[in-house]
């Protein structure tokens, strides 16, 4: 099965569509390449217009919750790179994923949050979707979202 | 226009000078240059000494403010930038913006502040100022400033 | 002298060990090189399986310990670049090291943390380890961390 068969049957599961316009807010783009290597725009869980998982993390928005919001950036930053390559069979190797959890005080499953959005890239991508990451627990993210996720990718 | 004219003419309507030394505060450089790409540390809104925008976006400090800060801070990475390189039009393209807005519990315009340093990327480089960008709500940054933003390019 | 001598002898000032399994908690991997670049995972103070400074700098960690925790996640970065090279001899050249730190709402010594790492990126790789970095205070970290690392270098 392709790479992107694959990311059709995890749109499928998850029960989104990202086959529309993946919106951004806000004046740049939201991929780059640059030789062999391309940098993806940090992503919030919004599908259409509507960011889905708002809130703050071990208070208004529950683990499980974090994780689905992880789940759809990951899918989100991999739609844009599908459409920028053609295909997903052409990512050479994940470099990055930096995952930023919007919490409360005392949440510290930053961790078990972006395992949701890795075990997506490891299960579309295979072997190249296995990345180093940094998962971290911040303040406030865009518009409310629970959770932020950037990408560098080597094509 | 030279996009180093443009700077000039930013730094003009900014009402302040990019031309004396770009402090920094620790055991590290401002700068790094690995073949074809730059690596540009964390700037804060500082003007020679002084932090000029500090405390919390929605709370002790306006938008407006913060987007004054993410534009000094612009300019200063371009100041960087333009003295590694002799000039602003070496740059080919931007890759990376990462900002980080100290903010209030409930101030979720972090991409309105990065839109203040992305319109001067914009202006200043042209088309090779079109850049991905992760913009981030944090809890405290050094100096109680209320931006911090870093870049990555390539040229 | 060496860098893996310098790292050595740092350990031993350190006073921890570094011989062991660098673990990681996640659905990741701790390091991935792509042509001349390396790129490491989010270290925390970890050794072995306890994460040895907890907490937020400023209120429960004092500067001192976050400082110490900076270092242990340096050494803990360059152990897994020792391993993937065979010596810290081929570092080339850091590129970017950011910095997160837990920390108090109104604690804003997060330089003067990243500079606890700083030193000993340049005391083990000399002029290879001179380096760019963001140093950004944050909500919370995995296992209440204070500090989490994360590093991209050149070989």
């Amino acid at each position: 099965m392709s790479a992107d068969a694959r990311f059709r049957q995890t749109a499928q599961e998850l029960g989104y569509s990202f086959d529309g316009e993946i919106k951004i807010g806000g004046n740049y783009v939201p991929i780059v390449r640059h030789q062999n290597e391309l940098y993806i725009s940090g992503q919030i869980p919004r599908i259409g217009d509507t960011v889905v998982v708002t809130g703050r993390a071990g208070a208004d928005t529950s683990l499980a919750q974090a994780q689905l919001a992880a789940k759809i950036c990951a899918m989100r930053a991999l739609a844009l790179v599908q459409r920028s390559l053609g295909s997903l069979d052409e990512v050479k190797r994940l470099l990055r994923m930096t995952l930023y959890v919007q919490c409360a005080e005392d949440f510290t499953q930053q961790s078990e949050v972006a395992d949701g959005a890795s075990e997506i890239l490891f299960f579309v991508l295979g072997d190249a979707g296995a990345h180093t990451r940094s998962s971290i627990g911040v303040y406030q993210l865009p518009k409310n979202a629970t959770v932020e996720l950037d990408l560098i990718a080597a094509v």
